[in-house]
């Protein structure tokens, strides 16, 4: 080190493109997370402004974690479909028009100046808990978050399970109920229309006219409902509302059944804000399991609450980035 | 060659043990399947009923394929889950004493004396179906047997997806419908207890005291109803039994664009007897995939049948066995 000159490590910038947030920050070669900013994706605007905003954001990244040097790689995880050849986004379902084939790598490329790795954003999660979260140790892992989507990744023999396009693991989009709401995708029922956190605010809409649910309307009050006031709601004991969260728990407990007798994994991590704001559904889930789940996989299976939170997807972009970079960082 | 002697080619021991019907044969090196006999597993006799008769068998089979000399390797897919490591059967759903457990890989090399190796019956048809049949080509790749019971086995990356005890691609005990009837599995509405054989002649059965039903009855005649019967009744025209097969066609449509989201494979494979039975079910099963599944996936997966029919897991036994031996065969 010359004297005189500041002690700088070398980092890798994370990005994380959901449907309602982008974030960014920084993650130095000991797995330290610096500089995190979150902001509105703004799908729903054009893609000149979306990219506008991320030129913006990287601008204010450079100035707060680049006073060392630049980054050495940048990892993206992004709400899929992702196409990772090409760097790009495919038709993403559910989201305006901001980030439809948004040329990633490309515009973080350029940007940058520096290798940039693209990833599922829920793959990119998985990874992240497979190595220092809530699967850590294991090589057969199913990863679940249930949020705004309900979307997945799968590990076996300790590889990501991609399919032919990178598409495996959309397991928000597996019938769950034939006879449920319609979903955004167009099937009838799908996981992610039951247990997301709009569809769980659609049901309470629904329930709003009906004569039983006149507490439910005051708990509510004004405005839109979300899924995170059902869940207050029902954290009050409102009935209707425990109702609704029991059908989205018991449609979840069914799709980690089926999944757990689909790949037969050591264990299955649940995450996603909705999981977080329930967390007497993972006792449940493991319940349903034990119970319901072909021998030997329910002898051995555990279902555990995701670690890292909103920092997922940050971490495994970021462990991508350190791979792409060829550097061997010291990420547990 | 040594004059006078024949030419005799390496050949290895195939044996598909399946819930109904047990299958040996022998292999040739070039591939050639010789020697087929097929009998009654007998899973409802005693383990030493069982074990007996796979010593005559094994006896016959050696005196008709073994004139040249023992085969180099015994490869055996059975009917799940099996623990490859030890080599046995663990415990068998909906099966008789008779498999209960059984140490196979122990059983047949003491049998053979030369080594034995054990797979889970669909994912030696899948590994088949991969090299030699509806899959060749694909890395990406479901396989799923609609016949007695409902299974199958995935590709990923050209590898099986075997999980944490080798239960992976348990697909028949996924829930088509949760108000569907009780499976086997102790669940409710499992794909195999809509869509196998027994399911479909359960539900003519569960029809038959419905007035509108009497063709049906005449149809059937006397004695329990069948998967084959309740296809041959709808094949000349009895709207009963025509909605009965409709329901079992959905409920595996369901599943299969399930299947799609879930591992985006390059294509499905259908096999088994039901499927078999009921050709016009592949075109429905695509049609879904195409109008259903997500994008990218459904752009480029195909549904097609099975092409090996019950050569399946014989043929993908011995390509096991072949590898086991450590020569080189001949086997597309």
């Amino acid at each position: 080190m010359v004297m005189g000159m500041p002690a700088v490590k070398p980092w890798v910038a994370s990005i994380d493109i959901g449907g309602t947030w982008t974030r960014f920050a920084a993650v130095t070669i000991d797995g330290e997370v610096r500089g995190r900013e979150r902001f509105a994706t703004g799908a729903e605007s054009s893609p000149d402004m979306v990219r506008a905003r991320w030129r913006d954001r990287w601008a204010a990244l450079i100035e707060r974690e680049g006073s060392g040097g630049p980054p050495v790689a940048v990892g993206i995880g992004a709400t899929g479909p992702v196409e990772r050849d090409s760097g790009r986004l495919l038709e993403v379902p559910n989201a305006g028009p901001g980030l439809q084939g948004a040329e990633l790598v490309a515009e973080f490329r350029m940007l940058s100046g520096v290798p940039v790795v693209l990833e599922r954003d829920t793959c990119a999660a998985l990874l992240a808990e497979a190595h220092a979260g809530a699967g850590a140790g294991c090589s057969e892992l199913v990863y679940v978050t249930v949020s705004t989507g309900v979307g997945g990744a799968v590990l076996s023999d300790s590889r990501l399970v991609l399919g032919r396009a990178g598409g495996a693991g959309e397991i928000g989009h597996v019938i769950a109920d034939p006879a449920g709401p319609l979903c955004g995708c167009g099937r009838t029922g799908c996981l992610e229309a039951i247990a997301s956190g709009p569809a769980i605010a659609a049901a309470a809409t629904r329930m709003l006219g009906e004569p039983a649910a006149g507490r439910l309307r005051e708990l509510l009050g004004e405005g839109e409902p979300t899924g995170l006031r059902v869940s207050e709601a029902a954290a009050v004991g409102d009935p209707v509302a425990i109702a609704i969260l029991a059908t989205a728990r018991d449609a979840l407990a069914r799709s980690i059944v089926d999944l757990a007798n689909t790949f037969d994994p050591e264990r299955i991590v649940v995450g996603g804000s909705v999981a977080e704001g329930n967390p007497g559904w993972i006792p449940v889930l493991q319940h349903a399991v034990r119970e319901q789940a072909l021998r030997p996989t329910r002898d051995a299976l555990s279902v555990v609450p995701a670690a890292l939170g909103d920092d997922a997807v940050l971490l495994g972009a970021a462990r991508l980035a350190w791979e792409e970079s060829g550097i061997a960082s010291g990420m547990p």
